[in-house]
C-alpha cells in the first residue's frame, strides 16, 4: 500500500434498509481511486448475485463468534436474527496509509464507528418519500411480509438518530445521480474543514 | 425576486490580499445560478478595470459614513487608510428568498458576518505557499513597496484567525481550477448538514 500524505478520512454511509445505500456507495466508489471500501462481514444468506468478499464477508456464525472475540470488529450487531460485523484491522491500516474508507453499516454500527473513530464523517441516506423504502423493500422479494414490517418499524427507530450524523443526503428516486453527486461533494469539502488541519500542517503553510 | 424553498446559505470567502479570492469567486459564481454575490462598499480609488455596483460599490467618504451611521452595513472596517463594508440590507433579503449568498470581505469583516449570521460559512483562501502574496503584490503594480510591505504583515496577522473559519483552501498557483472546485464541493456539501434540516423538516420526511 502506498503511503500518501496524512490520515485518510473514514466516511461512513448509513440510513434504513430500502434507502438505496448500495448503490450510491457503487457509484461514489466508481469516482474515487483513492476511496476504500470497508467491506462488513455477515452470517446472513448471500443475495443472488451477492459476492463473498465484495458485497460481504460472508462467515458461518461459529468463525464470526470466534473472530469477535478475538476483537476483530470494530462494531457488531444482531439485526433479524443475523450477525453483522466492521473488521476492525483494514479500516485501521487504510487510514494510516493516507486512504479515505467508505463503510456501510445499519444505523447502530454507524454510532459505533464514530465512538471509536470520533473523526469518521457521518451521512444518514434517506428516500426523498418514507413510503418508498416499502415498495423498494417489497420490489427484491428476498422477504417476508413480517420481515418488511420488521425493516420498517427499525427504519423509524433508526431515523430517531438522524441528528448524531453529520450530514443527511436525500435520495431521490427521479434523479439517482443527484445523490451520488453530493455525496461526492461531502467527500471533498470534508478535506478541507479547519479542524483537519493540524498546527504543524498550518505553521509549515505561514512559513513556506 | 423568487421565492424558493427554506431560507439560503451564506457563504464567505476571505484570506489575505494576493490569495486570489478574485478569481476563485468569480469562477464559483459561474457556476451557480442560485449563489448571489454580496457586493462591498469601498471609499477606496478603483483600481483599473474595477466597476462601480459590480466589484465595489465606490462611495465618497461622507456618503460611507453616512450610510454607516444609518445602521446599512453589517461591518465595516478602515483598512489602509480606506473604509470598507458589507451592506446589509441585500444579504437579508436574498437569504430570506431562498437564494444562497458568497460575500468577500477581509478577515476581520467575515469574522464580524459570522457574529451578525452564526450560520454563515466562513472559508479562508491562502496560496500553497505564503511567499506567492508579495509576488502577486508586485505583479498588480497598484500599491508602493510600503503599502505592499503593511499588507504582508496584515496577511500574518489574519492568518492568527484561521481556526475560527469553518475551512481552509489551498489555492495552487499551479491548478488554479482545483480551488474552484473544493469551493463548489463546500457549497453544495454544506446544504446538507444535519443542523441545516429543521425539525419539521426531519419530520416531513418521516411522515411521507
Amino acid at each position: 500500500m502506498t503511503v500518501l500524505t496524512g490520515p485518510g478520512l473514514l466516511f461512513v454511509v448509513s440510513g434504513p434498509s430500502g434507502a438505496g445505500k448500495d448503490t450510491l456507495v457503487e457509484g461514489l466508489k466508481a469516482r474515487h481511486e483513492r476511496l476504500l471500501y470497508s467491506v462488513s462481514a455477515t452470517t446472513r444468506t448471500p443475495r443472488e448475485g451477492e459476492r463473498d468478499g465484495v458485497d460481504y464477508f460472508f462467515l458461518d456464525r461459529d468463525e464470526f463468534e470466534r473472530r469477535m472475540a478475538a476483537g476483530g470488529f470494530l462494531e457488531t450487531r444482531d439485526y433479524n436474527g443475523n450477525l453483522y460485523g466492521t473488521p476492525r484491522s483494514f479500516i485501521d491500516e487504510a487510514l494510516r496509509a493516507g486512504y479515505d474508507v467508505v463503510s456501510k453499516p445499519e444505523v447502530n454500527g454507524a454510532l459505533a464507528v464514530k465512538r471509536a473513530f470520533p473523526d469518521a464523517v457521518l451521512i444518514f441516506i434517506v428516500p426523498d418519500k418514507f413510503s418508498h423504502l416499502r415498495s423498494r423493500l417489497e420490489a427484491r422479494r428476498t422477504e417476508t411480509n413480517e420481515q418488511i414490517a420488521a425493516r420498517l418499524e427499525i427504519a423509524h427507530d433508526e431515523f430517531t438518530f438522524v441528528r448524531r450524523f453529520d450530514y443527511l443526503v436525500i435520495n431521490e428516486e427521479a434523479q439517482p445521480l443527484r445523490a451520488v453527486d453530493d455525496l461526492e461533494a461531502i467527500v471533498r469539502a470534508e478535506r478541507y474543514r479547519i479542524h483537519r488541519y493540524p498546527d504543524t500542517r498550518l505553521k509549515e503553510l505561514e512559513d513556506s
